[in-house]
């Protein structure tokens, strides 16, 4: 105890000074309760209208993240992700906006966190969505859950997630509202179901924010090796906005890569009545384990029944490294 | 030579480029020049009249240090560490603002460091207080030394440590004033004397600003090893305030975690007359070598003597990872 | 394909969370996958008329980078770098503001690279100025380019440099203009031209902003190996602004150290007519492979012609370690 209090608190500069020096020799040992990883995305993107630009299809991000065997099949978990903007090396948000959590697992049990991370709700979106959720192919996660729900990502959160219990699995999540008077920290909650079995996956989840704006959504695919049909619905409102959002696709093995296309509207039932609908077709080409080169083309009717109609039509090109 | 400053001043992105890919098989043996690590902290914090909050009992971080033989028994030393709000993944203050420092150390003759560090008066209050200085059992270095003399952290410091005489070491630090207008680099000095033996560990530090605002630490440690009774005092000036503040308390080995417990005070010598009084008791649980759970209750009664008095009790619960 | 896949765009928390517990016992090959870096610089610096400061004669900083085999004498190389104020803590610019950018090498191809780093003009300032760039005893590229050409560092950028070819190197760059009516991204491009055999180094290098604002650049160096004499010079225009600027000066290696010294000058063609002329002489002195302490002393003339012309003199006396 007395070893542990001592790390935890230190006791002077020397001491430090002096740990790191005669522990250097195990610093690559120490190294390993951390793992760093990240990811690059850059890439050039023209839409109709627009000039040519340089940005990125999925977050680029760099973090860290590490377990330690807790004894009788619980684990300390923790991740601390950072997102940029590598077209400029800025940071997007906070600095570990991404994911800044600490935490407990266990095979049986789950998996218990608090802090920042994404949100049940936001699942359903990111997981059947051949594009993912960024990029000039998808409605985006981004593009529903924030204007309708707040729910892509918390502060102060609580999340559990079930171990799978014959194929199904439940996520919870709750952000703490802890100033009343802003909009920052609301109380949010949402919660996933999900069912997979063999290649079939189909979830349904629900978000609330202060028990007035609300969005369920649902996810299903099927994997047959050879196709991967999946789709996905939303219905929410928030803040006055009243939305639908679907979308159908697919990803394939296709040569040394992955074929994956979608059509995906959003069906706005507010006075606005700023519908859109986006078809994008996309390859990713393997260049190796952890890189690829990828295209999307995209044909994007935005604004549809408004006098801000616009129908855009582009590419991204791009290349993306996993470290 | 001409090996250094090449690798010092670079020449060409090429050469960078090749040797990233040639030498790629020694970044395993190049990550050892630098070892990183850090902390989660996280816990639930709840004090009459608050509402309930996530935050941190110690401060979330990660940071970078290293250290290479220089022969001689002299070694180069640095540390760069960045402190974190893990309930939001921002980032407190300055990206490395606890440390940012580079210096060389020697057995014989001490550590001399350049840059951004603690600060010897402040060693005093966090190294004889049960609750380390922060969350709701502390008063911390915080109250006492940000608003009696800027005595927490410096920036542009030059901090020497000597090595153990005879039980005896002195860490003094002086902040250098490089604009003379503002105040956030003032003329700052701080020493410490400190007296360990056996498990005996006392303390006495001077700190002043700009030669006018002084404050005195006195710090007092007695390790029984069934328990480490504990007491610090400080009597300090800054902008107009006079303040007086003490603490008594311990810390003892329980059961596989540790008991910690403290009463502290703090006396306003001013005509604003703001006594504060805090009681608090806590107790770690070492689930692991490098994770604890921790719970604390505290009675916090502030701004004693004025109309503005209040009693906070409450708790704090949650748990910490180092790694 | 799949596995990319899943890898690229995951799977849910609790996958992510098993993964790092299932996987943490190759942490340590994971972090093979990159490798950190970075050099800890800081000094005391004093010319006459400004107080003394702890500032650094070049950037400290800490870094990402990795590379990844594609097979057929491919890699994909990729560099995430962040400047650091050591004094302070403190970030310089965007976080990775210092190069963002990912690409791929080939020995017999050559480098293409997309995102934020430096540009073939500011390479010829900073590969025959024995100063480097930064501290007291360079005029910079900051001086000449940011004034003269933005073209130190860009954002959006595309950057391809050629393999030696029978000792001519082409390095060739060009920032997108995304926002036309802003000036942070305006249409730059950069051109340079080495040649290098046995110890003989020149380069020309050309850049331009918006088809407007041009800097060509020339220089040149041999290594006798006792000493390396070496000069530059810049002819360019930017936003009114018309200078000239020149520097001779050698390196050369002196006992477990190496001398370096230059005289440089600035003209400025504009009614301005602020001149400048800078001689400094320094040491750095080996104290290990990645340690060294320098010293500088410079005599600097600036606004020579104007009311306003100073003569500064001064030193810095530093340290810098790099891991």
């Amino acid at each position: 105890v007395s070893l542990i209090r001592k790390s935890v608190f230190g006791s002077g500069v020397l001491a430090s000074a002096l740990g790191a020096v005669l522990f250097s020799s195990v610093s690559g040992a120490q190294t390993s309760n951390v793992t760093l990883y990240g990811r690059v995305d850059l890439n050039y993107t023209k839409l109709s209208g627009d000039p040519l630009q340089m940005t990125q299809t999925s977050s680029s991000r760099w973090g860290l993240r590490g377990s330690e065997s807790l004894g009788g099949g619980w684990n300390a978990i923790f991740t601390l992700e950072s997102g940029i903007n590598a077209d400029t090396g800025s940071v997007s948000g906070n600095l570990f906006g991404r994911e800044s959590w600490l935490g407990v697992s266990n095979r049986n049990f789950g998996t218990l966190r608090l802090g920042r991370s994404l949100v049940p709700s936001q699942r359903v979106a990111s997981n059947y969505d051949p594009h993912g959720t960024d990029g000039i192919g998808s409605l985006g996660s981004g593009g529903l859950m924030i204007t309708h729900a707040a729910l892509t990502r918390f502060n102060n959160g609580i999340y559990y997630e079930t171990p799978s219990m014959g194929g199904f699995t439940v996520f919870a999540a709750h952000q703490l509202d802890e100033v009343k008077t802003d909009t920052t920290d609301e109380s949010v909650s949402s919660v996933r179901l999900r069912f997979q079995t063999g290649g079939f996956d189909a979830s349904v989840a629900y978000g609330e924010v202060n028990s007035r704006d609300k969005v369920v959504s649902l996810g299903l695919a099927y994997d047959f090796k050879s196709i991967k049909p999946m789709m996905q619905f939303h219905d929410g409102k928030r803040n006055g906005d009243d939305r639908q959002h679907w979308l159908v696709g697919f990803t394939a093995p296709v040569g040394a890569g992955e074929l994956r296309a979608a059509y995906s509207a959003q069906n706005d039932k507010s006075p606005k009545n700023a519908d859109r609908k986006l078809f994008a077709i996309g390859y990713d080409y393997s260049l190796s384990k952890r890189t690829i080169v990828y295209g999307t083309l995209a044909s994007d009717r935005r604004g549809l029944n408004t006098t801000a109609a616009v129908h855009k039509r582009g590419f991204e090109l791009g290349m993306r490294h996993l470290f």
